[in-house]
């Protein structure tokens, strides 16, 4: 099985504008719709399109579990979610222009989870996980969710023998990868952080890191990305696409990958599909539509350069 | 008694962020509060706020009725709202920046009123409504309100007796000069287009709308207002105040101008303290906060210039 973890979900409140928002003025709303938010939840969508089965875990407020649960329903998403009393479940405002590109995102910063509530979640997965599991821990944690936290959450799952992955920012990062996770996709400048060498080559950290991280995907945004794994790196060129917006476009690529690492298709077929349906998301205006045909035209124009990782 | 009409009345959704809002960031809402909405309902909470006994009248949805209702108790709001089932009361999102001034509004289009509410308001006119009573209609219909609705409903409150102020825009404006109702406040353009003059001297434009409207006020936001009565031609100049948003500054004056008619307070004294209210609501962030202290310090520095309307 698959298990995604969204430490702060969140239900997404899309406000269509027909231009970009302005002061003074009167930005009248064309449009409004729902999704279910946090990198964890998009996760489970992608793999949910995919056919792949997966149950999201997380932390979601009381008031508002109907709404949230509605919208799961619809993208056929799976739940084992442990309940707050009292608290909503956060909203993120995403605006999006009819007539141009990008999206303004307004998250709230979600509740506080209880002392037992994190202690549920280790008891849940030590029940769950089994060593053939995979688990991705997706977005950042909400407030009050430590670093100490997230180390024990590590360890725990760990512990279990499970795959796990990483698609997490700042401390967080730094510590998955401190403790090799199997998965991360930090950006340019988080790799370069996380080796604390500013000035690095680009390929020569990736080649550093590799030796603790098994899949290790460096995201490049429109220029594609790269994939170190088991002494091979890859550098992956995307295709080019108009822009509607980006958000969403890296729990896209995270989504197919880890499907392709679970129907254990090769890994340039796994990064191919990857990168088509991101740059798919990429040409809708919301932070998770993407087309499985339109993926699988565009995975054709993704272009693979395989080079040994021992190089340097 | 004083009733207001909202005929497309909102809940206010105040968005509080730390800085103007960007695409590709994350924008952080770090508070959010509620207010209602609509032009009309914030006339009648400044009635309120002056303790001048008030109604606010208007259709509203049935789902979202319980949260709308629990807005305008905190406010001391009374109201006797036509409910259209299924439908919710719209939603108007304000984003407000904690560190620049002007906010963003970003109102939904609200449900379309049917037949049967359409007729029941004018029941409710002709029962309620005495000739000793004022009402002030104040926003923009919903859709689906038709100019011919509009008149319909100017006729029935005129033909009460009552004192019929309005404050809308485009073609309801128009319609509302040209019923001779007894309270307007256009903007420079807008009186300009009423008059199909857009080279008219500002000043004869009003000595010539001024025969048909009772009080004819003209806003001209930071620098004040003209105010044309009973033979007399005022310029009221406002008081410089620090901006942090003009939303809203005309229904302060609005209500606080009312206020003042119903209290049969003079004329230069009601003047006084309507831009005093509206410069104290300029220098608050949201739609609809001001204070009587800060209006009765500001009213001080209003300056009133009296001319004779028969000049020209």
């Amino acid at each position: 099985m698959i298990y995604t973890i969204t430490l702060n979900p969140a239900i997404d409140q899309l406000l269509f504008v027909k231009e970009d928002v302005q002061k003074r003025k009167t930005n009248r709303i064309v449009k409004t719709s729902w999704d279910c938010g946090g990198k964890g939840l998009h996760v489970s969508g992608v793999l949910s399109q995919f056919g792949v089965p997966n149950e999201a875990l997380g932390f979601i407020g009381s008031q508002n579990k109907e709404q949230l649960y509605r919208i799961l329903a619809e993208k056929r998403i799976s739940h084992d979610f442990l309940m707050e009393d009292g608290v909503a479940t956060r909203t993120s405002f995403v605006i999006i222009s009819e007539t141009s590109s990008g999206s303004i995102m307004m998250p709230e910063a979600g509740f506080h989870v209880s002392m037992a509530n994190k202690q549920a979640m280790l008891a849940q997965i030590r029940e769950k996980v089994t060593p053939n599991d995979m688990v991705v821990i997706a977005g950042s944690p909400p407030p009050g969710f430590t670093l100490a936290d997230f180390e024990v959450l590590l360890k725990t799952l760990q512990h279990t023998g499970c795959f796990v992955g990483c698609d997490v920012s700042g401390d967080f990062l730094q510590l998955a990868a401190k403790r090799g996770v199997d998965f991360i996709k930090p950006n340019e400048d988080e790799i370069k952080a996380l080796l604390a060498d500013e000035t690095a080559d680009l390929e020569v950290a990736i080649r550093r890191l590799a030796k603790q991280i098994r899949y290790l995907v460096v995201s490049l945004g429109k220029d594609g990305s790269y994939c170190a794994h088991d002494g091979k790196l890859y550098r992956i060129t995307a295709p080019q696409v108009a822009e509607k917006s980006d958000t969403g476009a890296g729990d896209c690529f995270v989504g197919a990958f880890i499907a392709g690492l679970a129907k254990q298709l090769p890994l340039s077929e796994v990064l191919k599909r990857a990168t088509g349906c991101s740059a798919s998301k990429v040409m809708h205006a919301d932070s998770s539509t993407f087309s499985l045909v339109e993926a699988e035209i565009l995975q054709e124009q993704v272009e693979i350069k395989e080079m040994s990782i021992d190089v340097i």
